[in-house]
């Protein structure tokens, strides 16, 4: 299937998920139907090579329905692109030299002929899951917190240490001993579930164990890549969700909104000043996903080196990403708060759910704050470098 | 008392609000237990002549008791602002030459002698509410939008019209056939219950008719007073919330928020960037609370010349209203909107409750359509005049 | 020659141009040595076809050319852009339908071959050329406004009215009877001599009328196509000139600017708000950047439709240069300016001319008003169309 | 003379100081006409106390005629404001105990009775200037830097040390040894002479040394006032330059700005972008005017508290003064950069000099980096502190 026919699926998707989007923000809805919608499309494994099935796009091809979907839903955006992550993770970190006994190309191809939806417990601020020995395998017990979506997916990824060697492995969701509170009731991406995850003396078997890491000072720089992979997965749904609000405002004006009394005009979307405003907002926000996509291109690039990456070209594509970020972040809450301004005074009725957009690009945008990662643009312009910090850098 | 006691008084009630302000946004609860905390403070009377009871302030010194109440409850503050508005319209449209038979100032003693608390149903764009002979009064029937507080007021400050004259009476609250539809479901501002007031032929005796003014254009300017008034309470519960943001997000800084890992200081009130960034917020909020501030004794000024006031003073007025709610409204909204990025994360979790700020002032600042006020402000600078329209300018 | 190959060479002129940018900025000087390199590096054909003689780029991979020249100078910057705009123009008018005798593909050649530098005066608001009829060709008389380039050119392209018909001609600049005033002292673009053409009984020969053109309400939309074309060739020369301001303070910063005393750090380019401020202003330049490139992407598409072009399409390829233009705008004149805060305050003598990039993208961006393209980009995006007006949208 | 009478001779000053301004801001003419003008109307004594034959004016009282100076020329505003500064200085560190036999009042009368321009070396990053005893006095060689003004003053305030003890001394400007580099061209602020001085072997006479202060670290907090008044004389002059260019924004509009063919209006001053952003730009810059006035109060409070300043009065008093400097840095610069797409493109003729504005305030507002001025208003208001750094903050 070519990059435009996903593109158009992307469409059909975020349209349908758009229809529940405030019912399920509202309730903070597991999204189940959600991702079955995007397993039946064939989305889980777009960014899959042909060779097993999967759709065989790049990452700057797989980005954009990330985006797309997320004009539906932040939430269902946010899902799929941390899929895209993790479902990657057991290929990624599962090769050659680090990777055990090929565990992590065998549970890839089994994802992807089984339609698996992959969630994980990254947060790398968070050294809470503690691995033990046990026969042949290990037991994982403790918990790790902002683990989205690993309450209703089919697998995870999951990290932890053997000794003083960070491991990677993957568990089935609904082995015994996973449990997960209910505790992320934040103001936005409110279908993502990203509460806390218990691990309660969980077995982890041998062909589960993806791969041992050397210490984090001694690793190879492509491995890193993960970051600025996930980092543009952000960047892409913050730019969904802004698409959204300001398609929701373009219909709002023309359907609803009333000219104001002293405008000259008879009809809101010929006011001077609604024009210049969501003409402003449309501009911003189209140079916003002009340079995620030329970011995108950056990590391909990068990731097209393999285990040749070096330093310098890890963090030019870095460098990228995070201006793309800074820029991207600043733009989507300006877009998402003033919509209302176009809208007028009767669009803050909840019943709209006008306000779902703001509160989705708050929240996430929080991840890790803006002003470093300007800073780190800033580095890599005149310094050359950006200040190392695992999972974050 | 003086004024600076007032100022304290009004701090030891924004406290009080604060501590069930999250609860009552939650639920939407009609506030009673705060307008009795405000009447027994002597609040609702602060506005009133001495001679009648009052307080005796001057409108300068009325509106800081909004803005610091807002701090603790953004709707609190708007019903304060509002009651000082409508309490006050009974004395001012009935006095000579447009009062019939001292029926306002009657109303105003009584009001100050009873504590009333005083809501209204003025919306300008809204020409609803019907009057028709009934003997020696009449009966009104209809229904007006956005009675702000008029649900759980003791009295009400109404216009309708007699024939060609517009005609402002008062009806206290109880009265049978007025009822109210639960309609105030928005964003923002929860508490005020903003919604639809219904007239079912009720009774309106003829001492509750308060005036009969001119037809519209043939007004005198120093009616028009009650625009600029009122638009100047609405800066101010807007400068209110957001300090009350910015207090929030030092308390949470200072208690909860940790040091990001590159910052290489180890608490976050240390941070270069919060530092920077509360600086910025903190010094723009400072600016636009000095234009308020300058900006009522400009109405001061304007009230002073009574009816002797000439449409330029009156626009003189008008046009510092307007700038300060031109650069307040960009301001709060920018400052409840960054709190977050200094705070972090975790704040945006729903129990913490700071986005009451930014929904507050995201909703009741869209009352009238901001560009249009800067448009006059362009007007008065460049011009000399102000675009008439009853009721926003 | 590839495009990569064009950008090097690209690079290398800006680096010989900037080395007298100062100066000529200051002295207002005619750049005849700086289009001499533009000459005998091939840039001046670069937009011509192959088959002519040209370099066969797109209009996608012309205008990087511009911007990168413009790192170098503004003015260089936008006279190139201006010359691929005006040395097309006997080409692109000069096709049947409305071309006359194929005068306009002879010139094209001729250009081509000789290597000629175009300029023109077609401020669409300033009627003051006058044809009359001479024997066999025609006298032009007037004058015309803002004549980019037309002092030191080769070649120009002009426009007048035969009846109620606009024609399109060319003169060779030193034709007898053109002249200029000395009347181009703004404050920046200083070397581009925008000033006044002024035209006494000038002849004009048969061969060099190139087109005739129905009345503007009649003409194809095709015809438009130089408008979007045009103003995105202003909007890579300011993009050029903030990156030329960027570049700067960056090599200022890293030599000269002192760390401030309370920084805690020993050199500015550690400095935490110079790295944060300098991040900031990277990435929302890196966003105008890549948005310019995706607009070329949409007026090479519309270009490539030819006369088939439709309104519709003509309307999304400008819509696409006027966000653009909008946000690219906003962009560089925040750039520009603020790099003097990372820079200190010994980067305001003179003598660096650091205000230069300024001066530049302040003067040209003024061209048209900012706002009205703000409005037809959300005119484009409420209402499907765009506000017609010959020359400007 | 009460302050209002003040502040309409300060408007008369404006208004004949504008006349020369550009040719003066051209030539960077020493102005000594506007200095004379200045003392022929009394303004160099107006903040002397009325013992001594000053006008008796509080620091809040004298800021405003700075203010509306500086709307006329920001360089003639500069002087004016160092001069009160430094005029004050004898009088101020001469006092008990640090003071020497009386020189500072002796000097401060006698300044009074003669109607001195003062100016000073005072730059705290430039430890240039040595005393060695000679005799019963002293021998004073080196340089200092930005000394402005000092080059046609009548009087200069200076810093040195004897020993360990910093040391006020104040001298003759035509004192021989005493020279001067012509070496201030700087963007702007053209007329301030804000060079270097250099000094070879100038005799400094007993009664000239005003005190010997303590070591930095041990001076009580009364003495550091002198920096927030500073800084408050800088923000008023910067937002005097931002009123002039508003005015002549507003002048050139209603004069000379031609419609825009698709505005649908017949005037400029009807447009309605032009009416929406002159609109805002007058509502921040109000703004800012507000605070700055505020902060004069705050200032005029912790000085009339004398030697008994506590640190914590004087951090209020500081933090007031530097919001204002980062509030009013902000608006400023972006006043006198927009106010060109008020005016339109032929604005940018030199003949109009409207670029001075921007020139002006871009150019003073580097004295200090506005980064670190935020920060230390959220240090105040997050730690209760300000980081000590004489000269600064």
């Amino acid at each position: 299937m070519p990059p435009a026919d996903w593109l158009r699926k992307a469409e059909d998707i975020a349209a349908a998920v758009a229809i529940r989007a405030n019912e399920g923000d509202a309730a903070g809805r597991d999204p189940v139907d959600e991702i079955a919608l995007l397993r039946e499309a064939g989305f889980l494994a777009a960014a899959e090579p042909h060779e097993i099935g999967g759709g065989g796009l790049a990452w700057s091809e797989t980005l954009p329905l990330v985006r797309i979907v997320a004009r539906g839903s932040g939430s269902i955006g946010q899902l799929l692109g941390y899929h895209y992550v993790m479902s990657q993770s057991p290929g990624f970190y599962g090769q050659a030299p680090f990777g055990r006994g090929g565990n992590g190309e065998r549970l890839r191809r089994r994802s992807v002929a089984e339609g698996w939806h992959w969630a994980g417990a990254a947060n790398p601020l968070d050294p809470g899951l503690v691995l033990t020995p046990d026969g042949d395998g290990w037991r994982a017990s403790g918990r790790k917190t902002f683990a989205t979506g690993a309450r209703f997916a089919d697998w995870l990824t999951l990290s932890s240490k053997l000794g003083d060697a960070p491991v990677v492995f993957a568990l089935p969701r609904r082995r015994a001993g996973i449990g997960f509170l209910d505790d992320w009731d934040h103001l936005g991406q409110r279908q993502t579930a990203s509460g806390t995850i218990l691990f309660d003396d969980v077995r982890v078997e041998p062909d589960e164990l993806v791969a041992e890491l050397p210490p984090l000072e001694q690793q190879p720089v492509w491995l890193n890549m993960r970051v600025p992979m996930l980092q543009l997965a952000f960047v892409n749904f913050y730019i969904g969700v802004a698409e959204g609000a300001l398609a929701s405002a373009r219909d709002y004006i023309r359907s609803t909104t009333r000219a104001w009394p002293t405008s000259g005009v008879s009809e809101a979307r010929q006011d001077p000043y609604i024009l210049e405003h969501y003409g402003l907002l449309h501009a911003n926000l189209a140079a916003a996903a002009a340079l995620a996509d030329r970011a995108a291109v950056a990590v391909d690039a990068a990731l097209a080196r393999g285990q040749g990456l070096t330093l310098d070209e890890r963090n030019l594509a870095a460098a990228e990403v995070f201006a793309a970020k800074v820029n991207t972040t600043h733009t989507v809450l300006e877009v998402t708060a003033k919509v209302f301004d176009l809208m007028g005074a009767r669009a803050t009725a909840r019943r709209f759910g006008f306000d779902r957009y703001w509160r989705d690009v708050r929240t996430h945008s929080l991840h890790d704050p803006v002003a470093y990662k300007a800073r780190e643009v800033g580095n890599h312009a005149l310094n050359g470098t950006i200040t190392p910090h695992w999972g974050y850098t």
